[in-house]
Parts: structure tokens; sequence; C-alpha cells
């Protein structure tokens, strides 16, 4: 209990800092190092892991619905960058310039990809030609830099991995539909993988993405009440395909400018899971992403037969989930902190008083709760209890959202709450940017998004006071 | 067959012109397309499934023998570069500088990876303090840079795609029996997943990795004699951990150097597959990586029943095979044409002549021979087929690397055979750099490597007639 002990105290606790809460478990849970190069982490094999599973997962999200995975250069000739104009101005102070290779100086430099709007754009002019090759479904999963001058792990690095979707299509309706298509695999994806509830809604035209008519976006809220921009999806209408020269013949024989979408998500979702289910004894993962499901730990494994117990157990389970046994020499107190820390989501205890009754002792990471379970119904109870975790850490989260959410009617109201809570406030904008650039001057809040399908509450604008339809969700974010 | 015609009269004959007949495949096959970046290339749908098929098979052999994924940052600091001397000699000339970060001029200027040996070396030092932390056993899936002048897809590009294993180990014995543990792992992935044969060896010093105590490689043969390096695998000794610093507490309690390998194969594998396998008809891809592995074509699809049966067959084979129906309007001759040049290794055809007799046709995409399949055998017909083109591409493969070997025994005899034939040489040679320089300049011939496990044919050196105890294998490379 002694190293237990240690261990747990060597974490900070959420409430007092959860910044230092925050890259404590990143460093103790192994999950990255940070590494010369400015702004770019190192991801370690426990954190790689939990990415491998959420790139599982969303892959064949993605080959069900037609997307087919593509590989593009990882450098962008400026020029080419230039093409689109919003598209240059967002990206080109943030992106790393490549001007010399081996010896020789580059006439035209390159930038290591921000984002790869511009070189699909290029290779879709090659291959679309007519109506019979759309719809193109490309999808990506690469590495992109943004040199970012300040950077927290998964949240804001200069390097990040993620995927990028970009798809072409017919009609506007059609690149609408997939759009939202994918926004939804998302959410969904957050439900079911990551126990994390997000809002969807569209972005304000002021936070759109660089070239984009309209973006959609999925914004989660941090155990700490910060929003997180979890991933975005955006209709590009036919903007690039006219800046890129992309004319394919239709169906009436006449040439016409297909309609484009993209669609992202990064490992900035582990720090997303992080955040949503973390506690003061370490990491908590959602089941369908953890690498360990289930760490197995004897108890007495000096006694006779507890080892092999245990490794029978291992091979029975090792079908149904991802199972670890540790039979090293450290202490069960010791296990315990360690797999608490690492996040597992089930722990399953056997000694000599468990053998004798045929039973053993699943205790579930989100809330300690101990599970006497027969030996004879483990193929069932380990899954059940699995879904009992994810179902537990959905609900909690989706609680926590619940009770840092504020409506605010008025200008007062709105920045009272700005003030003392941490959390989202819901209200009523006229749609002009200028109040929108007001809010955020004087509270520091941005807006998240116009959520879908929630009623106004109001009238009139909480900022300026007149007329105003649209509802917003707004709050500080990571 | 007017179609068919067509499409096979546009590409170029392999006898002709071995190297447009590889560019028109890589072309026509849909595998990559040029990008505006010099030098590399976008990996197209077909060609990109064919990677991730090598990804998951090669992936899960890492893994059942104990390695890890992780990602590293893909830039590295110059400083660091320039640690470990014969390695900063050797990659330095080629490589793309970052030298600037949005508008910032970067003080110590990074280099966009041409392999991370310096970036797991940094972060080792990190994580190696004690015996206990020992092996390290590292991969990574990434994609990294090297300025060439003259690119070919996937033989040559300055970006491309690989896996790069880095471990760490106590003894020396056990990384020696590491780096050849991976050799042969890459030796049999050719030839039960590529069809392949590889011959195993050691290069000589001249041709080692730079930095490496000795590289370890496997060498293809392709239909036109020439060469492939496909994969190798380096001991490093302790180089790099001097150079690095990365020391740990031994079982003796005394400070030491871990010893270390590195590993890697590459998209260049593709090329390899084109070149081993291919013929007049476009691409035959071994079914192991085949991203469709069989197609069905319909045979007067009109005709009543004959899509719903074709539907039928495609359903109840699609948990065996990767298999894909084409019901689209294209005539089956065209559409046999378009598979053969997508190097399907196995075709089904289906109409109701066959449909009658409760039977239908497969076609080997490598001979062509049609096999009548009754189609209540259906589920062990088609995997004997595929397993049959496999063990019939490797057959042809090797049997074209034995009538393309030669013996040489005298400089004249070698020289003979290098003006007249394309192939592998096998001669004597002393171990003296300035022989294998004079081979290099005289005939334009490289070794290829010292072969695992076979007999020297002589005494003395096939260059200066001096005593000579190593067999090694020359030849022209890719």
């Amino acid at each position: 209990m002694a190293q237990q002990k240690k261990m747990v105290e060597a974490i900070t606790s959420m409430n007092e800092d959860f910044a230092r809460w925050y890259t404590d478990i990143v460093k103790k849970a192994e999950l990255c190092d940070y590494s010369s190069v400015r702004g770019c982490m190192i991801l370690r094999p426990y954190g790689y892991a939990i990415w491998e599973n959420i790139q599982r997962i969303l892959d064949a999200k993605f080959k069900e619905t037609g997307h087919e995975n593509v590989y593009m250069p990882m450098l962008i000739p400026e020029s080419l960058l230039q093409k689109e104009k919003d598209h240059v101005e967002g990206f080109a102070p943030e992106v790393a310039w490549v001007t010399h290779g081996g010896s020789e100086k580059l006439a035209d430099r390159l930038c290591v990809r921000p984002t790869s709007e511009t070189l699909f754009c290029e290779h879709y002019a090659h291959i679309i030609h007519s109506y019979r090759d759309l719809p193109k479904l490309y999808n990506q999963w690469c590495s992109v830099m943004r040199w970012e001058k300040t950077t927290r792990p998964f949240l804001r690095t200069s390097e990040f991995l993620w995927q990028e979707g970009h798809t072409m299509h017919e009609t506007a309706e059609e690149a609408k539909a997939e759009t939202l298509q994918m926004l939804h695999i998302y959410a969904d994806f957050c439900r079911d993988a990551l126990a994390m509830p997000v809002l969807q809604g569209e972005k304000t035209p002021k936070e759109k993405f660089a070239g984009a008519e309209s973006t959609y976006t999925i914004e989660a809220m941090m155990h700490d009440g910060v929003a997180l921009q979890s991933g975005t999806s955006h209709f590009f209408g036919d903007g690039f395909a006219r800046a890129f020269d992309i004319q394919y013949t239709g169906r009436d024989n006449k040439l016409a400018y297909p309609f484009q979408t993209s669609w992202g998500v990064s490992t900035r979702l582990i720090g997303g899971i992080i955040m949503t289910h973390g506690d003061d004894n370490g990491l908590v993962l959602p089941p369908a992403v953890a690498p360990i499901q289930l760490v197995i730990i004897p108890i007495a494994q000096h006694k006779p037969g507890v080892l092999d117990k245990a490794e029978e157990l291992k091979q029975r389970l090792s079908g149904t989930v991802r199972v670890k046994l540790d039979d090293s020499d450290n202490s069960p107190g010791w296990k315990f902190a360690e797999y608490e820390m690492k996040g597992v989501p089930l722990r399953l205890e056997i000694g000599p008083k468990d053998m004798e009754q045929n039973q053993c002792v699943l205790v579930r990471r989100d809330t300690r709760e101990k599970i006497i379970v027969s030996l004879d119904e483990l193929e069932t109870a380990v899954p059940a209890a699995l879904q009992a975790v994810h179902d537990g850490l959905y609900e909690k989260a989706l609680e926590n959202r619940r009770n840092r959410t504020w409506d605010a009617h008025s200008w007062d109201e709105f920045t009272q709450i700005a003030n003392e809570k941490s959390g989202f406030i819901r209200a009523m904008w006229c749609g002009d940017e200028e109040c929108e650039n007001r809010i955020k001057d004087e509270t520091g809040i941005k807006s998240r998004c116009i959520p879908f399908g929630e009623e106004p509450i109001g009238d009139t604008c909480v900022c300026c006071g007149r007329p105003a339809k649209k509802l917003v969700y707004w709050g500080r974010q990571y």
C-alpha cells in the first residue's frame, strides 16, 4: 500500500490544478514523451495503441459508407497553396517551409501540409472528367503540421496525427448530405466508442474553416467545463473546384463544377478522453479503445495453483476481450495503482479464497465497484461489466455537461455566468459578427456552435438586444 | 473484344520496353498518380489498398514477436542528426530542410526525417535506465523523405511510406538475433504473401547502412533480371548508444550501453510485385495482398436470373475471399481486360448455360487456365484456386531467378556475363573494397549480398585473383 500511495500522490489533484493534472497523466500513464523538436510529441506505445483502436473503428465506418483510403504527398508547393485565396490566408501564417533539398535551394518553396485540400483538388482535376467519375469519396490517414506557439500534448501540437476525408459530388445537396453524414459518424463514434457526449451544430461564419462555405462541428465538454472542438466537417460548395479548374461533363452533356466536402478528427480525441473521464487516480479509458480492457491480478500468487488459474482465465477470455495478466513480482497494491493510473476499465482479482468458491472479483475502474462473479459466468460477466463501465462513463459525462450548461437571457446574465462559472452558455444571437467579437473581447468566450434541433430561448440578441433567431452555445475552449 | 484489344494495346509490351511497360501498368491499373511536388507520388485507392494489406499482415507479425508501435516527430533538428558521424554523412546530402516556421526563421534548421534512428535514440535515452527496461522493441509506420534526383513510382521517390523498427537490447547477441529474426520475417512474408522469392544475406561493408555495424538484406530478382533490394535489417552494435549517451544499470549494477537494431520495408515492395509477376496484360497480384481476390463477371447478364445468381455467389463468398461483382453495363470482354489489367488473381464467370449445369468457370489471372467448378464446391474451390495462383507465381519467379543466375570463376567470365546477360552473377570475392569498386566501375554491377548458407565456388577473387573466402551475388539494381 505504501507504493500505491506514493504513486497516487505523484499526480496533482484535478481540482487543485487541472492543467498540471492533465500533463501528469499524459506522462505517468506513458501516453507520450517530449522530443527536442519544438511542439512535436512522441506517441509512446500505450498512447499509440489508443490511436490504433480509434483508427480501426473509424476506418471501418468510413469503408462501410463507401470511402477509400489514399495517400497524398506531405509537401505542398507554395504556388499550389495559393490557388484558393481564403485557404492560403488561413494557413500560410502557420506552416513550416521547406526551402532546401539536399544542398540545393528550391525555386518554389514547399510547405509541410497543414491540411490537404489543395493536393486533393490538384489530383481530382486529373481524374474527374465525367459524372460517371463521381462521387469521389477519399480519405487519408497521415500527420499534418501547424506551427503552434504554445502547445499541449494531444490538444495542440505542431505535428499531429489525423484523418482527412475529401469528397467530390455532382450536386450541392449530395455534398451537404455527405458533410452531415460524416459529422453524425463522428458523433456516434464519440458516444459509442469514447463514451463522450458531443453537441452537433454549425459554426458561425467567423469560426468557419478557411475556404469553406459552412463548417459543422462536434463539441465536447471536458470535466472542468471547458469545450473541446473534437471534429469538424466542411461543405465547400464549388469554390475550390473553380479555383482548381475541376470540371466534368454532366448528364446533360454540359461542363460543370463538382461540389466538395472535407472532414477530420485527430489525436486530439485522446486529449478529450483524458479530460472527460480521468480522475485523481489517473486515466480512465472507455472500453472500446482501451489497449487493455481487463487486467488480471493474482492475489497471493505464490500460493499453489493461483498463477495457473490466472493464466487459464487469461486464455479463456483472450478471444472475448483485450486481456493482460500481470504476474510480475510487484505487490497487488502496486499493480492496482499502476493499472488504475493507466485507466484499464476492468480489473479481475483471483486468489486462493476465490478459487475455493469458484469465483473471482471484478473491479470497475470508474466506480471502483466490486462485483463477485462465478468463474462459470466469466464470458458473459466481463463484457457486461465493460458495457456497464462504458454506460457509466457516458452518463457521468452527460451529467457533467447538464450541470455546467446555463441559459443567459440578458447581457448581465451572460457576463455573470461567464465570470462565475465554467461551462456552456446558451444564448440568442443576432448573427452579427460584431456581437460575437464583443462577447469574445469582454468575456474571453467564443461561440461553439449553432446546435441542431434545439428550440430558441428568446427572440433578442444577448449582446445587442436586436432581434435574434439563432440559439448559440458559447464557451471557453482548449 | 474490340474494347479488350484496344485496352491491351494501350500497354507497352514488357519485352519491347520494360521501363515503359512498368509505368504504363502503374498508371493504367490506377496504382498512383503524379503530383506537382517533385519526386512525390499520389497513392491511389487501388495502390493504397495493396499497401494496407501489406501493413496488416506485417503488423500482425511484428506484434506476434513482441513489437509495439509508436510515432516519432517527422522533423529532426540538424544538431540531433549530427550526433552520429557516419549517419549524418550518409543522409545529410539527401534531406529536405525546413528553415522557416510561419514567418519566423529557425535558429536550428530541421530536416524532414529520412529515417528515424536519431529520434528513437533521443527517446531511448529518456526511457532506458535499467536492464528491466530492456529490450525495447518499437516500430513505426510513417512516411520518410529522401531528396532523389531521378525518381520512379514505388521504386525510388522522394517521399515514400515504410515501417522502421528500432530495438534496444542488453547484449550484442540478443540484438544480432533480433536483426536476423526480422530479416527472416521479411523473407517469409515475401515468399508467403508476395509470392516473391528473395535471397537473404549480408551486405558488404561498402553497401552497409550509414552508421550500422552490419547490414542484412533481402534481394529479389525482377522479371528482367535486375535486382531489387526489398528490405534491410541492421545491427548497430552500441555505436548510436554511445553517441546519444544511452546508458542503463545492468544486472551487475554497472552502467552499460545497450545494443541496437533497425529494420525496414517500404512501398517499394509494390514495385517488386509489379516487376516480379506482371505481364503484357497488366498487373498480376499475389492473392494475399490483392485488394480484390475474385471478381465475378456475369455473362449475358440481361437474361433472367443471372444477376441474382451472381449476387448470391458474391454473398456466399464474401466471408471467404475479398470479392467484387461487376454488374456494370460494360461488355464481358471489356471487364475481362479491365480486371486482368488490375491483376485480380481469379475471375468467376457465370451465365445462363453455367446455371443450367449448376456450375461456373474460374479463370486464373496468371495462366488464364479455365476451371469448371460445381456451384456446390465453390467455398473450397475458390481458396484452392487462389492458392494455386500463389504457388504458380512463386514457382515462375523462382524459375526466372534460376534461369538468370550464373557462376563466374574468372574475370573474363564475369565481364562476359555482365555484358551479355541480365541477372545475378555468383562469384568469389577477396573482401577488398578496391575489387568491389573496380567491378562497379568496369561493369556497372554492384554486390547484392554475401548469401546465407551457400558453398564457395572457388578460392580466388574473381577480380584480383588473390585468395577469397566469400561468395558474393552481384547484379544490376533498381
